[in-house]
């Protein structure tokens, strides 16, 4: 693809953003899928108007694309946003597989406007028991009885 | 809190995981969140059922926890999930603002078993130009005019 076209593509993330933020669906952030030149999924951050703190732009876009593709993969698609995603975004882009992105902000130009989310890639290197938000660890022993049931279970989908 | 009540949530998002495998929902993990001693939200792992590489436990959990509170965070809600979260959901459990979560199997148990989120760790740390899952910046100029629109909204819903 040319990069007149990941420029086009780009404005179309830049352009659900600015969308957003006129008609009160969340935070300024944008993101579109594309699979062979194709958009197949777009979305914009809808955290305060539906409720739900995973709903960034670019995992709404993910469960769109997922949708449109029926699967729950998308090898072979680019994602394009309008800021650089962050680590739970990150995160959700590589359970999709998805092959490369393309952004226009930083996550440095996000803190500015009080998006900031340095503090979770810092939590991420320390240990579990000693984040802000404490993990603590009990009945391992019960935990690994669901693990073996997956591991016995012949007619399972693995992913 | 009591240890013998946090066991019994915890063996709550246990009981949700094994579920989800006898159901066919997707992975061996299942999460609940509680607050003032109530549960106000479950999920278990829903990736292959519903074609939604983002349906982690701790996500579904988190989303299910919101509506039910009506609410874009969790403050003073404690998790139990059944597998220490991967990038992805830690990622979603710091927007969330969950006070502390407890978890039974950990990141290595769930490698054993094929659910590996070590490498999505190692990225994280890459420059993101250099990753597998490469990051190209353009635009910067234009998607910096969303975040302005952002700036100057004086309507707003910050979070």
């Amino acid at each position: 693809m040319s990069n007149s076209e990941h420029r086009k593509f780009l404005q179309l993330a830049i352009d659900l953003a600015v969308e957003g933020v006129k008609l009160d669906r969340g935070g300024p952030f944008g993101a579109i899928i594309v699979k062979d030149g194709e958009v197949v999924g777009t979305g914009n951050n809808r955290v305060t108007s539906t409720n739900d703190p995973t709903a960034h732009a670019e995992i709404v876009a993910i469960r769109n694309a997922c949708q449109t593709l029926d699967s729950f993969h998308l090898k072979g698609c680019t994602l394009y946003t309008s800021c650089e995603p962050c680590p739970m975004c990150l995160g959700a882009i590589y359970w999709a597989r998805i092959d490369r992105l393309f952004y226009a902000c930083t996550q440095e130009d996000a803190a500015k406007i009080d998006f900031d989310d340095s503090f979770i890639y810092r939590e991420i290197e320390r240990p579990i028991a000693e984040r802000q938000i404490p993990g603590i660890q009990l009945m391992n022993d019960r935990g690994l009885k669901a693990f073996q049931l997956w591991q016995q279970k012949t007619d399972k989908t693995p992913y």
